[in-house]
């Protein structure tokens, strides 16, 4: 508790991350309003990548680089393992070069870079930036979050029936993922004001931390670089996060639900109740 | 076809139209960010009025009162009657002072002005606008479709896998009605790529008309107001619109399937084959 522990943590890593989403968004701009984008089909039609999502890639990684030679890099478009083994305690950035690359595709406005900063497990900083909108959200741990600089917050809710909740069909098509996903939503939504579905993990939890959104969860999005920003951003704004199923949030589970405080215990409740998928990730065995 | 002719018409009636829209979208913007809001329900929970709609509506008739002293009005807030019998071949205005209400509750930056004139059953001026985007949607019929004064076009999608879908689930929370929207929502999303729900059926049209939206279908929102400045926005745009269940568009019907040429009869073909509840208003009878 001297002078310095209390100098705020991370602002190094923050700027090198607030330097390198920028920059990915620039690129991203450029690229937004052209109508025939070179896309590329991951696993199926409802799954893309374009040119832009590498190139994004390429820069935010050699930023990182440069200046913190010795951390590790997991990426959407590079890395080689996204399971719950690829996470160590070693300081990890995680990056999505562009989340909402359908939305990129069809010039739709709700695309971002999402980059965070993992060390010993934690989310330490967390930048989400949407290049149309010239939105920044930023956060890094026990400093609060912030829109373009200015302190968000939840919005507070805690009554379900006034609750607007956000959420994703996600690009999974076989019948029982498909079943489940749409149960889930028809449930949550008799019980609530109503949905949004805009195409983007990152810019989901930053709609929660700016209180716009009362309650996101997802099931199966690509991978911790969705999250990891988004979550910490989430948690600085003073809104909950778990797993969808109740348990504790997994940061490498592919599962999340974040709302405020009153909201996400009830959502979870239905959430809980509903069948899951043979092909959707699990709930982590609770340690 | 001599030089009078040939000059643009309905500028005067444009004009007026982009002034009320955007003096409304100024009262919208300053209520925007108020977190409780003065909320008053309709029928439920999911269907709300605020002090900002009235006075958004206010501001809107007097400006085309005042212009146009002769002309009929009808608007969300004070309309006696939005039923077929209301619309005559007298110029007719139609506005929605505040599409995207929930929205505007919650801080949501999806909502909008939408203000139409009708003439002999034709829309003939449409202006929508988002103040928070700060973007402006016009068309005048036969003059084409902009955005902050730019043409805009539909995308031109062609493969319904590849379409992006745009619907919303509304505010009616009984059960035979919602059965059959999320039944309609399910099989058009396992045929195409994905669905954005925004929350405004005015600027998902705008959505179409700019290409950001492949195809957009509700049945069921609140009247005419909703959808007659969009509908010329996106016929202007070179989009098509249609009955969801392919008839012919009916402008006073509540009922709008709007998108590509090619797209929307696919989109239809769905539809058609899908029941409609009792409590969803009925596709007109064809003449």
């Amino acid at each position: 508790m001297d002078g310095l522990a209390s100098k705020p943590l991370w602002q190094e890593e923050l700027k090198i991350a607030i330097g390198a989403a920028t920059d990915a968004g620039n690129l991203i701009r450029s690229g937004f309003s052209v109508r025939s984008k070179d896309v590329e089909d991951k696993k199926n039609t409802s799954d893309l990548v374009t040119e832009t999502d590498v190139k994004s890639e390429e820069l935010v990684f050699s930023r990182i680089r440069t200046a913190f030679p010795s951390h590790v890099l997991i990426g959407e478009e590079s890395s080689v393992s996204s399971g719950p083994d690829a996470l160590t305690d070693e300081p990890t950035w995680m990056c999505d070069p562009l989340d909402g690359t359908t939305n990129f595709v069809h010039s739709y406005p709700n695309v971002c870079v999402s980059i965070a900063l993992v060390v010993k497990k934690q989310v330490v900083v967390g930048v989400v930036y949407n290049p149309i909108t010239e939105e920044l959200f930023t956060a890094t741990k026990g400093s609060g979050a912030f829109l373009n600089g200015r302190p968000i917050r939840c919005s507070g809710a805690q009554d379900m029936k006034r609750a607007l909740l956000a959420t994703e069909i996600g690009v999974t098509r076989d019948e029982t993922t498909f079943h489940a996903v749409f149960l889930r939503i028809s449930k949550l939504v008799q019980a609530m004001q109503s949905v949004r579905c805009t195409g983007s993990c990152a810019l989901n939890l930053c709609s929660v931390a700016s209180g716009r959104i009362d309650a996101f969860y997802e099931i199966g999005f690509g991978g911790c670089w969705d999250v990891a920003a988004g979550a910490l951003i989430v948690s600085e704004a003073g809104g909950a996060l778990i797993d969808p199923a109740g348990g504790p949030f997994g940061l490498m589970s592919r599962r999340v639900l974040a709302g405020t405080p009153a909201i996400v215990p009830q959502v979870s409740a239905i959430l809980a109740a509903c069948p899951t998928s043979e092909h959707e990730p699990p709930a982590p065995a609770s340690s």
